[in-house]
């Protein structure tokens, strides 16, 4: 069935952002062979920083989960543009989570389940990938989270 | 020869810990293709963080090592689980290397050295790896070293 | 036409720093499959780092522009080590850039854009990769920038 991963986007009542366009020379994502390799993703919307700040000092594990979840949906909305159909998706197979976090902070996992269950969600069993989730000293623009993926599709 | 890897572990005195299993919606593994991919590992023992802190910050290099070592020997116990016959890696390709780290520190290397050289020891030639090696502000339950994997099998 | 990138280095009027080779047990590269994959390369030239220190401590974006095409240059050593010839080079899928950075800094895709434009000035459009950029606690003897990569190759 064409559209099943769109259907499920419209019961979970969420529309994806406007994929951000390159910008300089490097690109969002690359289609090659069996692989779709997406560039880090902010937590971005209309064009401005949503969730900014560190971890720990200051920013509680909600927020944190917020931007998690918007890099999420960014990601997707890369996918959306780089394949036409999220339903060419066979497996999302990395993400990789960088939480802007304080040198304490130590639930960077809680964090990164937002993004992981979100993909889940939408994905299903497709939406099961491997991870790390890290806490970096800075991160662009002060974002709270920053995430890349790899998805295997057809 | 079957079952030569293991015949390694055992010459060399290693036992590989009981793998962790899924925890919420993310996966130890994913196994496509030709590839190996291994979630971020952390030096966790009979389920309890083994090696914790920061090095340059209370922690020393030694212990980054053993930490470091442990990390590897949990990617092996999750390939067993994938694999079942180690003898199928055919080559470690990475090691992303993620060391807890104090701003002041920089032996990194020699923190991830003991996971690389582990590597070796158990697989030979087919444990030489590209590497990366980093210092976070903070890593996941406090633990001193994160690393995860990718590897060629058959 | 081959040496074509050869020519197009020539033409910038840019030397390709002499390859780091392996240091223990890991190695500066793999080429398996249709992929060239590439460890951290750091800021090194004459077997010395050439740019050191901390972003938003001390070290101004100019200096980090500097340490992120030096390290460009070192990937392309590689790869002139691994592959002979740079036209085998069908794409640059990803560089992986590792900012060493304080707590406030926000400027890493300035810092790795240095490299990014490089890529492209060298390698045209085969150079337009997927990227992400980060900032570090520290990283290995205190270089300013780490950067890795992944290839497509023939």
């Amino acid at each position: 069935m064409a559209g099943e991963i769109e259907a499920r986007l419209k019961a979970l009542d969420l529309v994806l952002p406007a994929a951000k366009t390159a910008v300089g020379t490097y690109v969002p994502f690359i289609h090659i062979g069996g692989q779709l390799i997406v560039s880090g993703q902010l937590p971005i919307k209309d064009g401005a920083v949503a969730f900014a700040g560190k971890l720990g000092d200051g920013v509680d594990i909600e927020i944190g989960q917020k931007a998690a979840r918007l890099c999420a949906l960014n990601i997707l909305a890369q996918a959306k543009v780089a394949l036409g159909d999220l339903d060419r998706i066979v497996q999302l197979l990395r993400l990789n989570g960088f939480v802007n976090a304080a040198p304490g902070f130590t639930d960077h996992p809680k964090v990164m389940n937002a993004a992981s269950d979100l993909m889940v969600e939408i994905l299903g069993d497709k939406g099961r990938h491997t991870r790390i989730a890290v806490g970096c000293a800075s991160l662009p623009m002060n974002v709270a989270v920053e995430i890349d993926a790899v998805f295997a599709i057809n």
